[in-house]
């Protein structure tokens, strides 16, 4: 057990589902702190039924702190980890900024466990679209070595934080009234329109959000030889992304394979009858940990290929789950030391 | 010139579309005859300022007219088409159930023109998720081979019909207000959700606009050994479908050979500037005959695979422009002789 914990970001979105979760989830600890930059700082928060006041972040908040679970954007994490990691405090971390770091294990803990126990002061959490697809990936990568993944995505606006939420309600309305809305974070109109880009161009024509996919994939299952093609859009839809997924596989997963392989993930629910109109889609995956898949079909187009459907709560498995159960993996490591 | 033309399912969305491009294009003619079933038989309309009474669609109804563009449900396709053929009139039909027969040709105008001259009196126009992907296919498989494509589909509501689009709206507005809505033509809620079925469950797990995908891509460029594996979700969005299409060639075919095959292309719009947010999008696509396309990069996960995103016009180059294009063609063809 942590003695000490503290939440970082703690009233953002994911802060919230992470308060939400350790609640639920009666995570240890002796006592715990919420951190936030000026903006928030001040803010009163009901845990467990007692009254907290949030506190700023600053280097000397992390003293006496041995575990932090944060969620911030990158600049902020970038500041703060190394005050944390000065003074002894673990930073399991959801930003983007350290996750490429050598030196900083990016874990999921159904696939790399064993990473996490391996780190120098700072744990990474994958990129939302990343963490759902890697775990979908998994089964089938132990039976039959996935060589490479071609993936077109669905993504909510609740990855844009509250406000790409805020954005897609305010501008629907705004839409269907014939009015005028100003987007806060979207630079292009989202209501009943698609955005064929998420984050910078980066690289080859290619998104910061899609070179997430393709860099943390390798990383996480520690193989650079996993080819993949990204392309993510951002939907109008509030929560939930959505990924329509192929692989190939060195040896071929049939498609009956690769439903029993599914069901015996943990993490992973299979909702798979085509005939009967069942798969998963993000109005009904809302609110629960689990990546969702469907649509499990071979490919029409090789011989060792797999397509299917896969979709999943943004912040939660793709955020806050993750952060949470690689801190409960710590956990559960010093209980076993 | 053909002296007596008739719009069959002169009503519907697609219907109208055609009624507004022959004014607009100035389509030749001496006689226009407007049919439809039942329901909507006795309708008036104006066309050219002229104000005409929808008639009945019945066997009669062909006797005299040389030329029919039809868009209609496939039933009612099924059992029109004959009653025009027998009484000499050729037929264009934008339904889906001629398509695949051998004896009826399947084109798109800048790919396929001479298969519309050799026909037995029907000429189908193609599916439109197939339609605006094969233009796009056009430069690349004359240029480098196409062997192989991966397509993943964002269709918009208007595939569905007129109904489908008041399903996004009325749906739209219920959801933002908290109320109930029961949908018209969709099985799952469309408003700020995903839809990975369009059609019945077909094939291996593949549904019938997927497999329409891959055996119409296969007729029109007359070569059954390009390889499509399809994934076709409907999104909340109006009008406009959007595809992430990655194609494989024998050749090698760079980002920028591809801008400038698209951008050489009749029919074909290029908006490509990542750096820039330029790319098409539906809300901007809508009520233009081109196929637009942006995102062109060379795939990373395969060496001679080109990615790129493509949006258009579902009721125009989906299905009333390319309808009417055929017929242009068919009035040239004769001018010819």
């Amino acid at each position: 057990m942590f003695d000490s914990i503290a939440i970082v970001g703690a009233t953002g979105a994911v802060g919230t589902l992470i308060r939400q979760m350790l609640e639920e989830r009666n995570f240890p600890y002796e006592k715990i702190t919420f951190l936030a930059s000026e903006r928030s700082a001040g803010t009163k928060i009901t845990f467990k039924g007692e009254d907290h006041t949030v506190e700023l972040l600053r280097p000397e908040a992390f003293e006496g702190i041995d575990l932090a679970i944060g969620s911030t954007p990158d600049p902020v994490a970038a500041e703060f980890c190394p005050w944390a990691v000065e003074r002894n405090c673990i930073v399991v971390d959801e930003s983007g900024y350290w996750r490429m770091d050598p030196k900083v294990p990016l874990v999921v803990p159904e696939i790399n466990p064993d990473a996490a126990l391996n780190h120098q002061g700072i744990i990474a959490s994958p990129n939302c679209s990343t963490t759902q697809m890697v775990l979908a990936m998994k089964p089938l990568h132990d039976a039959g070595i996935i060589r490479r993944v071609i993936v077109s995505t669905y993504q909510a606006t609740s990855g844009a934080g509250v406000q790409g939420q805020e954005d897609l309600v305010a501008g629907s309305r705004a839409f269907l009234e014939n009015e005028d809305y100003k987007y806060q974070v979207f630079a292009h109109p989202i209501a009943f329109n698609l955005i064929p880009q998420i984050g910078s161009a980066k690289h080859e024509g290619y998104t910061s959000e899609e070179m997430k996919m393709v860099f943390e994939t390798q990383k996480i299952f520690g193989d650079d030889s996993i080819q993949v093609c990204p392309t993510c859009v951002r939907v109008p839809v509030e929560n939930c992304h959505s990924e329509s997924i192929l692989v190939e596989t060195e040896k071929k997963i049939t498609a009956a394979e690769a439903r029993e392989l599914f069901a015996a993930t943990p993490g992973i629910k299979v909702i798979d009858n085509l005939a009967a109109g069942e798969y998963p889609m993000p109005a009904d995956c809302s609110g629960d940990d689990a990546v969702f898949i469907g649509r499990i079909r071979e490919d029409l187009s090789c011989d060792n290929g797999l397509a299917f459907w896969c979709v999943s709560d943004n912040l939660r498995k793709g955020a806050a789950t993750n952060a949470v159960q690689i801190a409960e993996l710590l956990v559960r490591s010093q209980a076993a030391v």
